[in-house]
């Protein structure tokens, strides 16, 4: 574990290195749960969105994108609920003067009492050497087992008390446990009031007052609410779906894990509307489609698995997170939910309008029900660099570290590099990139040893470095380095397109999926 | 005039019924100057930001982007001035109780006493006929002349008075003219107070209260409070730019003109850094660039002009606008701007961070000066439509609606359509859609005559028809039909890719940028 922590530093401080991340307002000391993408971040995040978006409206003849903005009627977040019901429940401590989430003191208590057991384990381990019987220990230990009951009974209060939404309870556990303010170390609480997660604004001005809207805390309402004018104006028939990639907003109060959980977000999200009764089956089919989508990028099937919901949201009647090995544990990067007609029908409760779709198979009118995928962005970022980067012992003792990303979402996809700085190399190095600059991203360097630049181009995960040496100058052929192989070709230079492009369209990777 | 605006209310509704535009938040009756873009829409507009993305990135090796957030730092507002200065003249009527823009009220009372004039001109025209010299007439006719002489007077006080902020005498000007509200029709006015545009919200949640945020009114100042660490990570030498694309929000009190000025609209800006004394050179590189590269859509060379600022913004020490022939007159939808080193001097006055360049051919280290290119993604989205739309009489006596948008933009590249829904012609479209449907967004339809399809295509710009017939089945060969000629040609289903290839790639358009 102490290990993983240590990766996901040096990603950190990798991703700030090779501006792929930045904390935002950095030169202002920055802005809490807040970040920029640098040069090479937002190629890669504009090749995933590529990927994700694509695969939406280019492979599914039954799909469309939509764009709505951030902006919406404050009404629909009443319909959705988010007015009522996207709370966190705060506590202050009246002597630090700090906030927290009560729910996450107790998560913190609970995960310390697994410490706790855990630490008896390894103890154990330690001591009993090989012939340690850990299930046995576990079920026998009086320690272990007394600490086991006492956890199990808190994580039972607790999550009745959030399921109940029952705010004086969760003060109360904080009490009972004699859970203290980290800062101040006393236990003297406020009561636990509930907090809305939306960010509001005030819009326009007139002398009665300005409008208070919301930034939307989800991109999924702007398709709800545009439904009867896409089906309409693009004719569509159920079953289809809208996709829709979008920022959304949520007031975090406990935000970490880097860019896991921002206060701005990136969603792609894909509504899918089917006929009552057939939700189920498209659920099951999404859960298909979206895990294949991921295992095409090759950053190995293992590390993903599905976290099937047994605690539904009050729209859902079925619900699966795709999980991720990220450096800190398996978590979330899609989420796909069979959200029934609740936002269909909320909407037309609350706007009045009728809102139903027509199926002229049926001969019927009906709101569709929907299946929802919606991937975050930022977090879906994080998984790829997370498994993409390497630490590489080479045969000859040093070490590289490699971004071995998928080459379709690389951000450079080659680099030529003139073996010296004369002789006409650089002129025919800049005569490669003008040919392929217009299909691909590529780079020219000619500073520092090939090795250095090899180095360097690995840090960022470009896929081939491209070397003209003085002999390309009359047989026109130069070498071809594979990033995650280093194995080196001598090529034509008139082969390097279709090479190239081989690797890097996303083509190879729609195959994958619709295979 | 009239004529002009007929056909931009025509645009509009044409953007709604075939899901370019809806009005935002539609079945909640909808929120003032805010839209969301269509299932047509989101595809042009993500073409549009394709082709300035990648002639920036792809065309220049000194051009990097990056994607920063929409919450910064506060504080960086008030350095770039939009705390103190980014504001608009409000009154209100008190008897009405509507609040007005002062300026906008004394503007269209110009625009009346243009009108006045005009109608004189027109009324005369008719009166003398072929004779008429308007030339002659404006500078002789005593009511032309004392209406000419009002207008200026009006134009040069207005004019000094907002040079100066004057808000007591802008209130002067709106009583010494009699301006009287539209609604109620009194001249009971308030004083004029400065609004600020840009909209707020609180971050975070502590017992002592939240921090004030800004939405960000430009995405510039991203790049500004970037611009080290973007140098620095990418091992940029001067000059170099740092392109970006992304939301921005101003709190408009009069917006109008559907998505020529919204509330949420989409920059793409390009700050590009250059040596001290060097800017005026770069600016008059930009200007050319960014002319070319709107004229490489092929909307009409002569829709284009160049109009320079007399009047500069304070950060600025040159400044151009491209405007673009709408259906409402000429108006920009690029700025190019000569910023000085205004901003980055700015932020490292209020970060206390040295935000300096050090150049290794001079041997020197300086603050860099800017030029910015600054495009509204609305308003090119917009004169692309505009410039598109077209009302066409057909041979046999009908009317067509056709999009003549640039192929490269077109949301769909082409329809695949069986003459007749049997005989295994369905198939054989399907066939071919699956063989093209990787590279380009094909749409199928077999339902309707072709003609009607053919309208369907012609309405949303698809470039190319596909129809596949009985002898298709037989020689492998379809007809392919050209959106803007109506020509048809009989080829082999195999050069179709390569065909339509040509035609739609954003290359050909790159091809004629660098020419």
């Amino acid at each position: 574990m102490a290990q993983q922590e240590d990766v996901f530093k040096k990603l950190v401080s990798h991703c700030k290195e090779y501006g792929f991340v930045f904390p935002s307002s950095e030169i202002y000391d920055g802005l809490a749960a807040v970040y920029d993408y640098g040069q090479m971040g937002v190629e890669l995040k504009n090749n995933i969105k590529k990927y994700w978006w694509d695969s939406m409206v280019l492979l599914h003849e039954n799909i469309v994108g939509i764009d709505s903005a951030i902006f919406m009627h404050p009404t629909i977040w009443k319909a959705s609920g988010h007015v009522d019901a996207f709370n966190d429940p705060l506590i202050d401590n009246r002597d630090s003067k700090k906030r927290y989430r009560a729910d996450v003191l107790i998560e913190d208590l609970l995960a310390k009492m697994d410490e706790k057991i855990e630490k008896e384990v390894e103890k154990a381990a330690k001591r009993f050497g090989e012939t340690f019987d850990e299930e046995m220990f576990r079920k026998t230990n009086p320690r272990v087992l007394e600490h086991t009951t006492k956890r199990e009974e808190l994580h039972a209060r607790f999550a009745k008390a959030m399921n109940d939404t029952n705010l004086e309870e969760l003060r109360q556990i904080i009490l009972d446990y004699e859970i203290a303010c980290p800062i101040s170390g006393t236990k003297n609480w406020t009561d636990v009031r509930q907090f809305n997660l939306m960010f509001s604004t005030e819009m326009g001005s007139t002398s009665d007052g300005a409008m208070k809207v919301y930034l939307r805390p989800e991109t999924a309402q702007g398709i709800f609410v545009n439904f009867l004018n896409v089906q309409k104006t693009g004719r569509m028939r159920i079953p289809f779906g809208i996709a829709q990639i979008g920022k959304a907003f949520r007031n975090e109060i406990v935000a970490r894990q880097f860019i896991f959980r921002m206060r701005e977000f990136e969603q792609m999200e894909m509504q899918f509307f089917v006929r009552p009764g057939e939700e189920l089956k498209w659920f099951a089919k999404w859960k298909e489609i979206r895990l294949k989508w991921h295992k095409a990028l090759g950053l190995g099937d293992h590390k993903y698995r599905y976290h099937d919901h047994d605690k539904l949201a009050h729209y859902a009647n079925a619900a699966t997170d795709i999980e991720f090995e990220m450096p800190f544990g398996f978590k979330e990067v899609e989420g796909i939910h069979s959200r029934t007609n609740f936002d269909l029908s909320s909407h037309e409760k609350y706007s009045g309008k009728k809102i139903q779709y027509f199926d002229p198979e049926l001969n019927e009118s009906y709101t569709p029900y929907v299946i929802e995928t919606s991937i975050g962005v930022d977090r879906m970022f994080l998984s790829i660099m997370a498994a993409a980067y390497k630490e590489e012992k080479l045969e000859n003792g040093e070490t590289r570290v490699v971004l071995q990303l998928p080459a379709a979402l690389a951000p450079v996809k080659l680099a030529v590099l003139p073996l010296v700085k004369k002789d006409g190399l650089p002129e025919k190095a800049r005569e490669i990139i003008n040919s392929l600059r217009f299909d691909f991203k590529c780079q020219y360097d000619e500073k520092d040893s090939i090795g250095k630049r090899y180095r360097r181009q690995d840090a960022i995960g470009t896929p081939f470095c491209i070397t003209v040496d003085h002999e390309s100058l009359n047989d026109n052929m130069v070498t071809i380095r594979h990033r995650d192989t280093m194995e080196q070709q001598r090529v034509p230079i008139s082969h390097l397109h279709d090479i190239i492009c081989e690797q890097v369209s996303m083509k190879s990777l729609f195959k994958k999926i619709v295979e």
